[in-house]
């Protein structure tokens, strides 16, 4: 595996790399969900190149930059076992030289849910994930559905700007007793941790709930945030609903939805969401 | 020539194109300045695409996007005749179908003089150009210095997003009496096309003082200012500026500066600038 920290060395390498080209953007410390992503991009793509990048543009003020983990070394070996071709771990100059100008900002899709909760959140996520396909130029690239919202912006930002790119959803990695694989799962407390779960099981009971004939949006959403509300060390709630899975409008009752859900435990927050159809 | 309309059959078009491959961004209504760049383009590229896009997210409410001049036919002749290989003549539903929600918002050499004089047009323009860099792929897209604020907004924008294109700056055409070709020169009455070329002398004199060397900005931009307020039918300077061209900061005393001015004359608003080193 080559390990690349320059964009014109990343440009000399993917010049030659064998077509199709598959990209996985992260922003490192690798868990299984990560490694779902290199996977299927390893089934469908000639060559893998994987992202490290804790991108600064995306964090709030108030959020958690600074301690958000860095395990370069593990990181690295875990993408060079699961078989990437290269590594590009830019610095934050590397990326964000001095001058730069330049912000993608999202309406539509970026706007409510964690648009509401983490203002400025998704610009740059679109100003980042604009600047890796364009240095990377792949022909697919890989996103996992856990960050559903984040998904659908990808996906809309690179429609609207006619990137020549196909955007991949990875269904989300669970642990064994249904926590969705994340980073941020690290920071929870043993007590936290066991209480975890219950965001995933209350969005999986809803769309049982949804699968059996139960389509009212509004009672959907107060049942999942009902279940939400039994589980007492949820100490908030930030949002349950049941949307459209490319526009994160409000589900219209026909089509598919995407039921999504933050909560949060102390200073952690978690989301999480399930397709329903 | 190809005349094409979607993005679909540019990219089949650009896909077997011979390399390397220039664009000729355009709103049309196409003068001297604009063969000016084909001419250019041609002269260093294999094929070249121009497109003709009169974009509406770069026109301010009170702005003149409905009665900018649309002569299509002249427009495809006159590229015909200048060698393009393919003329890209999108809708602007083509552009910016339903549901589109990304806008490239653009700081740093976007904010003073026409920055300050029409708010978000930069960003308009600077969303417009990445779509179509990114729909036509080029090697090199040609820009004219008339426009100098608009060409450091697009070198940043490219750099920014690391865009795998060189862009290259055409110098102004101008008139024998010196006014720089501007499809907006149309709606000048015979009065007003008579007094309009002393944008240029007032530039031009100043630089020949730079030259000479008078250095002092402030001292610069008053003389300048000083010739524009002796002609009677300019109704306002909005701006007289030496700026850093490339971040259209106040020029610095050392390096190249570009000295841009902007007066009124009616509803018509003539913006003109002339490089100093």
């Amino acid at each position: 595996m080559r390990q690349l920290s320059t964009i014109a060395g990343l440009r000399d390498f993917t010049r030659d790399a064998p077509r199709p080209l598959g990209l996985v953007p992260t922003m490192g410390a690798l868990h299984a969900g990560h490694l779902a992503l290199v996977a299927a991009a390893r089934a469908e793509c000639a060559s893998v190149v994987a992202t490290i990048f804790v991108n600064p543009t995306q964090f709030g003020p108030a959020e958690d930059l600074a301690r958000y983990p860095r395990p370069l070394a593990e990181d690295l070996a875990a993408l060079e076992a699961a078989g990437v071709a290269a590594a590009f771990v830019p610095s934050v100059e590397e990326m964000f030289p001095a001058g730069a100008a330049t912000t993608i900002h999202m309406d539509g899709p970026a706007l409510p849910l964690e648009g509401e909760a983490r203002p400025g959140h998704f610009d740059g996520v679109a100003t980042v994930v604009a600047k890796l396909l364009l240095e990377v130029g792949p022909d697919r690239a890989y996103f996992g559905q856990k960050d559903g919202q984040q998904l659908a912006v990808v996906r809309r930002l690179a429609a609207d700007l006619d990137m020549p790119v196909t955007i991949v959803a990875v269904p989300t990695v669970r642990e064994a007793d249904g926590l969705a694989v994340s980073s941020r799962n690290a920071y929870l407390s043993a007590e936290q941790r066991e209480a975890a779960p219950v965001l995933y099981r209350a969005l999986a009971a809803t769309r049982d709930r949804f699968r059996a004939g139960a389509q009212a949006r509004a009672e959907l959403e107060a049942g999942c945030r009902a279940l939400l509300a039994q589980q007492p060390l949820f100490d908030a709630v930030d949002y349950v609903a049941a949307v459209d899975p490319d526009t994160m409008e409000p589900w219209a009752g026909a089509g598919p939805a995407m039921l999504a859900a933050a909560v949060r435990m102390g200073d952690v927050r978690l989301i999480d969401n399930v397709l329903m159809e």
